[in-house]
């Protein structure tokens, strides 16, 4: 298949013009700039082609939440809101979180995301009792995003605490597996048969995971040469409890785990110190920021500026889904340091779309996919221009719009491995709508 | 005219459910609730019906710096952002105004805005001569709002120096009129002849009008119960020159020229004192919020809490259009909020949709308007509920859904003074992609 577009962006401030990209399989074979006229057969993408959207950072079934924890919010918390949370993952079974998370995939690409990091940590049925089979919550996920058509790199949480030195209760314990080796027994037994999956691991935070069985899990990652994801100082209760137990840091505590390497992934580092940013670049990690999650979770404004010239490279995610809006995702990162700095342009537009694109397929393990070049997974999003968001924007600006002005309902067409999974803005196999509305039905019956 | 909808916002947490409303002439003659059936000559409103929004804070013409001023921005400012801002203003005609104002208020009309306060300081041709009409730029944007369909409160802004004890220079020529009392002789002349716009004043900032011209911009506004508005506070330096220059903050000034009262809405406000508070709070004044702008243009957080506290009624704006998207400037009180405190559920979703519209009206002068109710201006505006971001939310949390997760492209249908503007999304008269291409080309030109 030959597709051609007026304008495609290969990287860089101003996107290519004329561009033609011949596909072969999954891939890109190649990719042809200012040709004078369309090839004879080509398939044309209308608007500005951009590689698709990595969601580094989802947990699925929390869109369930949207809409549902603000009234109640007074004077609330991050930890008034997980209990809201709890309750629903209380609730679920594997079949509900099929219902949502192919719904919530869905969404995704339709909003132009391709790929999808799910960090992974709702393993049990209630009181923990493994299912039949145990990985049938994570099977529930792998045949969401295959439904949705989308891309996925489960990361498994390895969750065994409900707090520093304290048991799991509640619905935690739906999370735990016990030990990290029974963790590790388990992951074994996902089978990535699926060209469109990987799997990772993830620890899911020093709340959660004990030193040493960070180090099991870490170890497992490395022998597989595979992404390994934590929650890091999203919040300064958990700096401080980290602090009071070990006298170190959670990025200090990772560290110490050998958790740290360019497949690590720091998600949020929201309260990190001086050191952890110098921790983190040395070990040429990545850190996942999920600012529309981070503003709804009173979380605070992140570090990217500080990551930025510790060159720990972004991803981004749209975490708890309150929005599944990648270029509101993307722009955040800038505006909200804004907020908390009075500087305007410490990330350039192209900077921002490099960390929502091949940032995050990095980060999700996927280095041959999230841009547009000859051997690359053909993972492809046609974003139009003729919506009031982005109608005349020049060519020479148009990154600059994209990444400040675009929103999801500007997404045309949507290439995974080279099918096409959304056209003119429907799914081609799903109905989106219908499918949120009886997830989110089965959830509230 | 009958209107008939499932679901109508009358205030408060929840929607009123099979709603009729009666429409007469320009107003909302009857609202009734819980009817069996639809009144057979009804017309059907899909989604949820909520008073049309009121966008109290514009530049119109801004909306061409959208996407343009990312790229250049490294390490720029509220400061450097204005200089471009400048070169765009030194630019128009009334020509290139009319097309760009119309353009920009046909797209608020798709996003459910019903009326625009017009903050409007670009009065005079180029080096500040008068045009043969001195009112020939706010006449453009009035025929641009008639043309639109949008309700206008035109703002006639006082500016007459370049800074604190600096004459105008540059762009800023353009903007004034060399004394208030010329001021208030150019604006006695704009005529309200259309029942579909309002004159108001206001003072561009203490930057621009000194306390003596202030007080006679306040008499003319007070003389007519005008509208009043005035940025306040916007950036720390601002309040810097003032507090050097008079021993006053930019709010006492204002305070102490007569202009506050409740017909006065201090605009911005993000770096107010406690003092400033209690003079808004005590003059029952309002605030008009910007957060999008604000976020763009790294203002910092806005004082909405605190605000709230006082009492003092909020509005919301545009401003400088870089996104023209009403939810999220109403989620945005809150979620900036939310990332300078740690605090979830300051604001109640009912309490930041209320500011987006009757907030906006008595802000703007229109209290007849901007909510349900028999009497009331019949500005309307049908959100559908059948999009990916807000199917399946229950009807007992669709006011928390709209707000957090609602957009601009899921509105619908909507009527001005009980006309249809927008049906199913598209203008009923004006292409607005094609008007906003012709308008930017106009000024990029």
């Amino acid at each position: 298949m030959i597709l051609w577009s007026e304008l495609a962006w290969l990287g860089g401030p101003r996107p290519a013009q004329n561009v033609a990209l011949e596909l072969s399989g999954d891939r890109i074979e190649s990719v042809t700039t200012d040709l004078a006229q369309p090839p004879p057969t080509a398939e044309r993408l209308h608007g500005l082609v951009i590689p698709g959207i990595a969601n580094a950072h989802s947990h699925a079934f929390q869109r369930a939440l949207r809409g549902r924890t603000q009234q109640a919010a007074t004077n609330g918390s991050f930890w008034t809101w997980r209990e809201q949370m709890y309750a629903l993952a209380g609730a679920l079974d594997p079949d509900s979180m099929l219902a949502l998370a192919r719904a919530t995939f869905a969404e995704m690409a339709l909003a132009g995301i391709t790929l999808v990091g799910e960090f992974h940590y709702l393993h049990h049925d209630r009181g923990g009792t493994p299912y039949a089979d145990p990985n049938a919550m994570g099977a529930a996920i792998i045949q969401a995003a295959q439904e949705a058509g989308v891309r996925l790199t489960l990361l498994d949480a390895c969750y065994l605490h409900g707090g520093i030195g304290i048991a799991p209760q509640g619905a935690q314990l739906r999370f735990s597996d016990k030990t990290a080796e029974a963790w590790a027994q388990r992951v074994q037994q996902l089978k990535p048969v699926e060209p469109m999956l990987r799997i990772g691991a993830a620890v899911h935070s020093v709340r959660a995971v004990d030193p040493d069985s960070t180090a099991t899990v870490a170890d497992w990652a490395a022998r597989r040469r595979a992404p390994l994801h934590a929650h890091v100082s999203e919040q300064p209760a958990e700096n401080d409890a980290c602090l009071d137990a070990y006298g170190a840091t959670p990025t200090e505590l990772l560290a110490g785990a050998a958790a740290l390497s360019d497949r690590f992934t720091a998600v949020h580092a929201t309260h990190i110190s001086g050191h952890d940013l110098a921790l983190l670049g040395d070990a040429r990690a990545r850190c996942c920021l999920c600012p529309t999650t981070e503003r709804d979770l009173a979380d605070g404004v992140g570090q990217a500026r500080r990551l930025a010239q510790r060159r720990v490279r972004l991803a981004l995610g749209s975490d708890s889904h309150a929005l599944i809006e990648p270029f509101e995702e993307a722009r955040a990162v800038e505006l909200d340091e804004r907020l908390a700095t009075g500087i305007r342009g410490s990330h350039p537009p192209s900077e921002l779309l490099e960390a929502a694109t091949g940032g995050g397929y990095e980060s999700l393990g996927w280095a041959e996919g999230g841009a547009i070049r000859a051997g690359a997974l053909a993972d492809l999003v046609a974003v139009r221009l003729d919506s009031v968001r982005l109608a005349g924007a020049p060519a020479a600006d148009l990154i600059d719009a994209l990444v400040f002005a675009g929103a999801a309902c500007d997404i045309g067409d949507v290439l995974v491995g080279g099918r096409f999974v959304v056209r003119d803005g429907v799914h081609v196999s799903l109905d989106v709508p219908a499918q949120l509305r009886t997830a989110m039905a089965s959830v509230q019956a």
